[in-house]
């Protein structure tokens, strides 16, 4: 698509576009400036922005802008410093056709939700591909994203084999459970993770703050009565909740709650953020959901503490209610990972003569997505 | 304080007690059924809650209360479950007497904002004091609280020392740039951290979610000319914002900004979040500036823009204000942390014949307030 006409706006202020299809989007002259893509203002060799707002005149304005075939000329007052912008660089980044508010708990293209009826699609490949196949590790970091689950299949079945899993695509983040930790049952547990009980759906560390952003758990031994993993999408039951009771939605979003834990010594891990947050603009970014480390709530007023609690107890329903999980028992060499800011994870609880061993450990999603992004702007670049 | 009166209110949905100094404090059924302190809902040994909200009956109610000398005996109906609560824990915990929303921007008691004119007194210990004596620790992880910076001194120059601060509270958090960076002249930068170019105050990494949220900078040679490093508080700046320009504070924080970084191969990070967070109550959690890796804004409405951009580049004044900053020049062997959610760091442009190396690595708040609240709550049990 092509620029046909420009018109300068409000003394220069901004400046209008007309397109070959008809649409008028329009820009401004400080955003036109700060966003130049010419080498003083870019650093060529690795893209960061080598000059401040506060280099940038205060009287700055379009003194003149002209539309070539692919590009954009723009002439920027007092110090008639010329810019050139692709027109589909501009097109890419357009803020003025930016759609009206939408609805909170609204997801990016990138994500879908999902109900038990993914049982049979679970994003699943086996540990060596993901490491010898950019493709299919590719695929699989991309269904991490979309669905906020997948599983690795036919690894080994050693100790600390699930750093092969971490190492796909990022790093380990280091907490006082240590590198990696042992999900078994113990005879003093710190945690009720290290005992057979049942757990329900939860996030981990809540208690965290930042949270770690995923977790793996590779199953070493599962040869116990029980002991099956489930998985619920944390987005679809906050968006069932908002769709079902929108006060109520706005009741979790709105308040901080509270965890702690001071299981171990030398431990007192304590937060406090919503159970359901959002971007400032609704984007439902991160749920918090574990009732064994919550703490009393105390950031609620009286008059909206029943509400809240009716959200949190229906919040609460809808994770156990069974249509919503995945349901998946890991044998030894498989493990999962989630989206620890999304997908809750349960145990059923487990006994008997057998023995049932994971390993976990935590790592982030700013590797994860970086890895992903990497890879597809390199197949992009390749492709024909 | 005692309670001296207790009433049930609504059919037993909540109970108001009177207390000795004439205070009046409402606690809901459910919320008091939640927080119980009995060893079936709460686990003696790790103290996490053994129950979870749908173990409760949906026609939960007080169906008694009483107040006794130092506590509050309920029986909830309607399965005649009776708990008792010590009067302090409730008073501590008491939710109705929460005062009425606060000034955007607020923050809690534990952090004191500052100015250039904390120059005199930045916290500061011996690294190893910090290592061998737990009221000097103490001391510095409670400035790093609240100030969000401290130094060490008289540690070793030698490479890898960094890391012993980091042992001092906490884990260092890996990412693409490792467990620990050189901050020193490059020939073929991949950041213009490598540079001796001067570098506007700034977060780091804003570009990666979940940010670190802690920053540590080790100094092992700093003999060139120039290469001061200057600190100033994001929280002050956005406060200050926000008492001069209302409306820009709000575009700031209720606006997503967007940062990238893709300097080096195999990396392509992307964050979209606001320069100024707030809690959903309002207070003022972090803080993301850095105009090297601020990436196009395209989240912003035309109508908004002008106001977004006016706010952004007055921000970007005060953080340039030289009465907001700290200076001061490391010698090897010392070394500042910051609290990279608040505290932006800047260093003076360097040349001449010296030369400059720190040495870098990332760590979180989780640990490092653990570590604080485990050293005050052993302190306070150990007071006479």
């Amino acid at each position: 698509m092509e620029i046909v006409d420009t018109e300068i706006l409000d003394e220069g202020v901004s400046v209008r576009t007309t397109w070959s299809d008809g649409r008028a989007l329009r820009f401004h002259a400080i955003w036109l400036r700060d966003n130049a893509l010419d080498p003083e203002t870019r650093s060529p060799a690795n893209g960061q922005k080598l000059v401040s707002l506060t280099d940038f005149p205060a009287d700055l304005h379009i003194a003149s802008a002209s539309a070539e075939q692919d590009t954009m000329r723009v002439v920027f007052g007092p110090k008639s410093k010329a810019v050139t912008f692709p027109a589909d660089w501009l097109l890419a980044h357009a803020y003025d056709s930016r759609a009206v508010a939408a609805q909170d708990g609204w997801l990016p293209d990138s994500i879908d939700v999902w109900d038990g009826a993914l049982e049979e699609n679970v994003p699943s490949a086996s540990l060596t591909d993901l490491e010898t196949h950019e493709d299919t590790l590719q695929t699989w970091l991309s269904a991490v994203r979309r669905y906020g689950v997948a599983k690795t299949t036919d690894g080994p079945i050693e100790e600390g084999a699930l750093f092969r899993v971490a190492n796909l695509f990022g790093y380990v983040r280091e907490t006082n459970y240590g590198r990696h930790f042992d999900v078994r049952t113990e005879v003093n547990p710190v945690n009720l993770a290290y005992t057979g009980l049942g757990l329900q759906a939860h996030t981990d560390n809540p208690y965290r703050d930042p949270v770690p952003t995923l977790q793996i758990l590779y199953c070493l031994e599962n040869s116990a009565t029980g002991g099956e993993s489930l998985v619920v999408d944390g987005f679809r039951v906050a968006q069932r909740l908002r769709d079902e009771m929108p006060d109520g939605f706005a009741a979790l979003s709105r308040h901080c709650a509270r965890f702690e834990y001071a299981g171990s010594d030398g431990v007192r891990l304590r937060s406090r953020r919503p159970m359901i947050e959002l971007a400032p603009d609704g984007e439902l970014i991160a749920i918090r959901f574990n009732n064994r480390s919550a703490a009393p709530i105390v950031d609620v007023p009286f008059d909206d503490m029943k509400l809240y609690y009716e959200a949190y107890r229906r919040f609460s329903e809808l994770v156990d209610d069974l249509d919503m999980a995945l349901s998946f028992r890991l044998e030894p060499g498989e493990s999962f990972i989630v989206d620890n800011t999304r997908v809750m994870h349960a145990r059923k609880g487990y006994s008997g003569a057998g023995s049932r061993w994971l390993q976990g450990c935590y790592a982030d999603k700013d590797g994860l997505l970086s890895t992903l992004a990497t890879l597809e702007h390199s197949r992009m670049q390749s492709a024909p």
